[in-house]
């Protein structure tokens, strides 16, 4: 059985957040709109159908505490949740709060302008609220 | 309590595939991408935390098996499944299959151009082959 090694591209757009039981939980670097991944640390899998019955479950279990805490933390209008994947192929489920005033909005952000990374302290803030509210 | 009631623009983009557990599964009627979406059968429920820990066990299981039954019957390059409600409230999944010669790949359909209506037979006959596989 091989282990799971995070996707080069996922670790290089994104700074750590927290283990939980199946998940890398994840800050996307893009201070223009709160948006968290979720990886399953299961090697080889590239469609939700690819996991275990317990790990779906699982997967969706921390899906939805993700969703809820960071509608917590942000107090966003929507939370929007995909697992695309048309570029990076290893299994991963996007978690992003969405505003009415975002750039956006109500269109998905996938693809829209250029990436504005955090400031240190702001992204640090904000990881640590979200682990609080989980 | 009250009763489910499908929302106005969901039940006029799309067709009734089935009735399952907990969703309605419908075809959107945009023949450029099999574009399949399931809608929890459930008044209120604007975001996947919103379902009871059980519904959404079975929202999974309905996702995973769809998303299964649509890669068999399009052979596609990779399933995207995603749930936005930026426009339409009602908690609705998307799962669409996607080819690499699509006309939007490698980017999410959403906002794409305009829907081409299928024709009447090839939808029936969509229908009916992702009924046989479930």
């Amino acid at each position: 059985m091989s282990s799971f090694k995070l996707d080069r591209v996922l670790e290089a757009d994104s700074m750590l957040v927290s283990k939980l039981g199946l998940c890398q939980l994840r800050l996307m670097n893009d201070s223009r709109w709160p948006w968290l991944l979720l990886i399953p640390q299961r090697p080889e899998a590239e469609e939700i159908y690819h996991l275990t019955p317990l790990d779906q479950t699982l997967l969706t279990f921390e899906t939805c505490e993700t969703a809820r805490a960071l509608k917590q933390v942000t107090g966003c209008a929507k939370i929007n949740v995909a697992a695309l994947g048309n570029q990076v192929r290893q299994l991963h489920f996007h978690v992003i709060a969405r505003r009415t005033d975002d750039a956006a909005w109500p269109k998905p952000v996938w693809g829209v302008g250029t990436a504005i990374p955090y400031d240190r302290g702001k992204a640090d803030g904000l990881k640590a609220a979200i682990v609080d509210a989980l």
